[in-house]
């Protein structure tokens, strides 16, 4: 059951520590940047969720000084703190960044734990995007490594595996030598925690704000000389073996500083569960295509892998939270507003008697034959039009990414009512020229009001 | 392999919050005091070591205000940086509490979790050891119902148990109703962390005081307002089956409110590894019943468990810490100096040429028929005489424990460098009559310089 035959903590530490950012393609440089762009969104979004709003008051109480952004907000608190609270904003709408090999949202940990360095310390942004880099590949990788026994098992594998990440980065951009970044792996592995029975709860973006907050805690003891483990990952008791039935180190080894994860990571266009995504793209295109209006539809049929049901079958959701995961309300929004973002999902969105009309037409037929990932839609019309779609790949799938105005649309929708319209340009455009930037810390100052 | 069948985390939080002080038996309280004022006395005497050097500088940077004390400093920090500091002091050295039963080391996670709060809130003495004995309770409890499974799979159990009690007695002095309570506890399960892999690292008391912070961070939060499951520990994906392969939650309910786990605390007379306490105490024994002195000892042969020799076989260490796992360095300290405290067990205590010569002449003989805990011992002088001793129950295990005076003793060498004889003599008086003090807060007041 253990594998304890390589080094692997030493070998991502080293790994982290000697990468050259001139040494990375530019269609990684190009995705770090979108990966940025695309959390960033969803953390001002997120900002003054009533998680967010908790834990500033619990922990704001305790840290009276503070100079580290919050991201989308006018308050600041200490950089842990910050590291905790954007990390917990950027997963509260489960709208972020997602490694579908593993489930992983990355950007979470490692982008929250990291800003704070910058803003305390002089990065430029060529160096907080390799640090986004190379966080990403450390947490998706030794992700794959257990996947999916951790995660079957019942590790909430964004935050138990995103602490690494945010541990590597900061220990980088801290300047830790590689013992300390051993130790800070070690220090990760030790805090690493987070379980799927909080999902439903405030806990499950607490999980993604908490790893970033320890990981970079784990990279400041290291660099004051705490001591670990330096086999946090690959000990005997170690990380993997203690959390996991499965070990294939291959995965952390094999293609190290040539091929980087990040260029796997996928972005939501829509805020619900991914397996109604290929209804909510369906619809949205016909509606688009055809013409027709709510009022016009009388049937919307569809051919879903079973799997649909099992996770989204609810047909009268009543809130905002229940309705991201009803096949049904994904269908209507798609038909009244031709997209499903974080506004289509409100609690008002599902109670609209638009969308709850258009709901009762939907009526689902399960068809093992269609994949998770594919769906059948047919829409008949009252004067007797009929108009099929089949998705194979959803819009926001890594074979069919949104594109770059989609993610720029993505961001004004999340943005616009925390920065307002100008202050939600510059961020994009901040972000997007980040590698140019001779101060990373301007990203924090245009994400906040 | 998964136990769903009971809801002991709403058990739990009901006995936490109903339990009346006026209905606990007098030995349990008076137990309590006896913890606490050991529990004093390792945090006072760690507070110097260099992992509390490194927490402070790293955290300290961060809370420029705060109003917490930290044990036998004159700094001050916010309460929850104070709870991870005050635990990892009272672990350092590893001579604080022990439930023999499971390992654990109850009173730092707890302990350390709600005096910051004393400080914060009025709260009696009654109160503060009231939420002591439950809070030792829930952790031994929990701890027992997964051993010794969980600590074979490789949890360190002092933390992964801990953070349950510190939560659930802060949870209770914050005043929390119950179901903010299940939800301290849901977040306790989901910040459980810790592994044994960190053991010889300054990972391993940072996991004390990590669990003293993340219980009073959950409690502060589900304070708040802020959701978790309802069912941490015993859901299909929570604590209990994510982490053990053993759950057995009649260790939870039989007799809870009845029978109180602190009654099963026990305390070391000596600062090291709990195999070696036998030779001490035996070779004391005998120094002070017969009145040799080094010079005049031949030879010290052991008859020990295999056991012994596999944790404590060092024939020549080097450092403190080193000696702390050698029989033959524990023989030495006992004849030299007739106690084993951790000036006995010092770099310079390790090296002083007397000591490096009695551990010479031990020769420890494997017997397998010589329980773990026991030791026979014959001490050969130069002039031929012999003396002989067996330790059935060594000085500080359950059935033998150390007297209110031998406690008194420890807390001198201990805190008398930090807080001065008066000082001293101020503390052992305030935790033994904690019972009786309406405000707690004195409790930290004496335990600072």
């Amino acid at each position: 059951m253990t594998d304890t035959s390589t080094n692997v903590t030493a070998i991502l530490a080293d790994f982290v520590l000697n990468s050259r950012f001139e040494n990375i393609p530019e269609d990684v440089k190009l995705e770090s940047a979108r990966t940025l762009l695309n959390w960033m969104g969803v953390a001002i979004g997120g900002c003054k969720h009533e998680s967010v709003e908790i834990v500033l008051k619990t922990m704001g109480l305790r840290t009276e000084v503070g100079r580290a952004s919050i991201l989308g907000r006018k308050e600041q608190t200490d950089g842990l703190n910050a590291a905790l609270i954007n990390g917990i904003s950027s997963h509260v709408f489960d709208f972020d960044d997602t490694h579908l090999a593993t489930a992983i949202h990355p950007a979470g940990p490692i982008a929250a734990a990291i800003l704070p360095i910058a803003e305390k310390r002089q990065i430029s942004g060529a160096e907080f995007l390799h640090a986004i880099i190379l966080g990403i590949d450390v947490t998706c990788r030794l992700g794959q490594s257990v996947s999916p026994d951790h995660y079957s098992v019942g590790w909430h594998i964004s935050g138990t595996a995103g602490i690494f990440g945010a541990a590597a980065a900061a220990s980088r951009l801290l300047g830790n030598n590689p013992q300390q970044t051993r130790w800070a792996m070690g220090l990760a592995a030790t805090q690493s925690s987070g379980m799927r029975e909080m999902f439903g709860s405030m806990c499950k973006s607490f999980h993604v704000g908490n790893a970033a907050k320890n990981g970079l805690m784990s990279a400041m003891l290291a660099s004051n000389g705490f001591t670990s483990s330096e086999q946090g990952i690959e000990a005997k008791r170690g990380w993997a073996n203690v959390t996991s039935t499965k070990q294939d180190y291959s995965f952390i080894t094999e293609g190290l500083g040539e091929k980087f994860l990040i260029s796997e990571n996928s972005y939501k266009p829509f805020a619900s569960g991914v397996v109604v995504h290929p209804a909510i793209d369906g619809c949205s295109q016909l509606r688009d295509e055809y013409g027709f209006k709510p009022n016009d539809v009388e049937s919307i049929n569809l051919k879903v892998n079973p799997l649909v049901m099992e996770l989204t079958g609810k047909e009268s959701p009543s809130t905002g939270l229940e309705g991201k995961f009803s096949i049904y309300h994904a269908c209507a929004i798609a038909i009244q507003h031709g997209k499903g973002g974080e506004n289509e999902f409100s609690d008002a969105a599902v109670n609209d008697p638009i969308a709850v009309s258009l709901r009762q037409r939907v009526k689902p037929e399960i068809d093992p034959t269609v994949p998770a990932d594919a769906m059948g839609i047919t829409i008949n019309t009252k004067d007797g039009r009929t108009f099929k779609k089949y998705i194979k790949k959803a819009l926001g799938s890594l074979e069919n990414p949104i594109s770059d105005a989609q993610m720029d649309d993505k961001t004004r929708d999340l943005c616009r009512p925390m920065l307002g319209d100008a202050g939600t340009e510059r961020l994009i455009e901040t972000c997007r020229n980040a590698a140019n930037l001779a101060n990373a810390a301007d990203i924090a100052t245009v994400a906040t009001p």
